[in-house]
């Protein structure tokens, strides 16, 4: 007998989705930013995805409502950008204390409906419950030709590692206010060029463990090349960043970058690139190269004792 | 600025979902046991519903593991078979203190597989967060062809309505243990017959009245006909049945029913019908007819103090 304190989060969630079930029109299930279910006699492939949102977990009691509803929509919308899927419908549980003040989920929904009305998003549909703690589950549903979703899986060695903005310091107030890079997701779907693809929710080093695994690759970071906000510890490993993280062809690289700009007016970053020593991270700054070991920011085990 | 409470649950849905957007692609949206979408050059239309469960609301704590994973999966299956659906993705959200132990939830998802195993559903994803008590936030989607979800909006005056099973005293156990309609539900669609269905959640008192709220109708119910576990009063109001109300053409009842019963080996009671008195539920019992007064579960409004 174990507790989730004693296991941590990813090795809890290992062990649940290891599981979970197979299918033939099951794509890719967990282990990805969304799960990929082709549809029968459809040329659209759907990418469904969820995310909960605990109050004193994600964010503050007595925080502002409608960041609290924009974060949630965004952490969403950001996984379903990560497929490079097209946002469709998203569902919202509830759960709240029977002194929750109505007036601060109304604004809440505000927030939420605010972000998804940018990207062509709709909320159709939940439930609410009574408990402790204020809570949100959104469960996003998106859509995308059949067979383009960009996986984290589809990295290979040589490619070069890019990320859509600066990482660090979301702790600040962007971790709540951020937008979730929906167009940026379905541009670098539809460029072609793009190998794979991961939003940026719990540190670049983390995150692209994620890719490194999933595609049985590694990865040579330059700590001179990574865009920060605060320190590189903070861009390494503080996590909500939500920008993308991805790769591609090293012979692509310079006109995936330049498209990008001239479409978005911002910066695709070079980081690093692919290496063949699967699984192994690596870190070049002014001392050498060394390994990083992850190190992420664990749910259960993080917890301040009471 | 009112709470939770002070509103009532019912009151806090209808308030949100009135904000909830409209679109081409939505053919039902909130109101209905789940959201319809049609799906572009597709001959099948989706259909996407979720429920919460959570500890000391739904279920008790200490309460077994499997029984729980059984009840978080079968109210979602439920409300897909109230549509006459196909059940075929699930995702869940779990919510867990730190200090839960890992073989509970191991079981919980033991319960659930082993429930979507039984109709050719699949639990493909989710997601796991640190929260004060545990709960399980389930998302699921169905399929049928496009254009014959049974909606609570398709009962017509005269209609028969007919229940699936003994209704009422479900706290003894059954809301732990039951099996959801779906085949039931498939069936009842298929038949062609079926001109309304909902699943009986909160007693058919209440779920009727959703009927005739979407039906713009009325309803009369023959206490004498009402399958009953416990008393008359418990069938009406205790909900968790999860037992299927719907609606038929009178001249089509009989062929319904024998059909039903040929290939479930079970009943469809008939236990009533519909009237044109928009929003009227009326009961007919030994002394006479009386119209029955709205008296739901409020999850926010029926809490003990602390």
């Amino acid at each position: 007998m174990s507790t989730l304190k004693e296991m941590g989060e990813h090795e809890v969630v290992r062990r649940l989705t290891a599981r979970l079930g197979a299918h033939a029109e099951l794509m890719t299930g967990a282990g990805d930013d969304c799960a990929v279910v082709r549809l029968a006699d459809s040329p659209i492939d759907q990418v469904y995805t969820t995310d909960p949102l605990v109050e004193g977990v994600h964010f503050k009691a007595g925080e502002k409502s409608e960041r609290v509803g924009n974060k949630a929509a965004g952490r969403v919308l950001s996984d379903l950008a990560a497929m490079g899927a097209h946002p469709r419908w998203l569902l919202v549980n509830v759960v709240a204390p029977a002194d929750q003040q109505f007036e601060d989920l109304e604004n809440i929904y505000k927030g939420m409906n605010a972000l998804c009305a940018r990207f062509g998003a709709v909320i159709i549909g939940g439930d609410v419950a009574r408990g402790p703690v204020l809570e949100l589950h959104l469960f996003g549903i998106g859509e995308l030709p059949a067979g383009t979703a960009l996986l984290r899986s589809g990295a290979r060695p040589g490619d070069e590692i890019f990320v859509s903005g600066p990482l660090g310091c979301s702790i600040e107030g962007r971790h709540l206010d951020f937008t979730p890079r929906v167009e940026e997701g379905i541009f670098l779907r539809e460029s072609g060029m793009v190998h794979a693809l991961i939003d940026v929710s719990d540190g670049v080093a983390t995150d692209l463990r994620h890719i490194l695994k999933q595609s049985a690759t590694g990865a040579l970071l330059d700590a001179d090349l990574i865009p920060c906000n605060g320190t590189l510890e903070n861009a390494l490993y503080d996590g909500e960043d939500f920008e993308l993280l991805g790769t591609v062809a090293p012979d692509a690289s310079e006109m995936l970058r330049l498209k990008y700009a001239e479409r978005f007016g911002s910066e695709l970053t070079v980081i690093g690139r692919m290496t063949g020593e699967a699984g192994v991270l690596k870190l070049r700054d002014g001392k050498g190269v060394r390994t990083l070991e992850a190190k992420a920011f664990e749910h259960f085990k993080n917890v301040p004792e009471p």
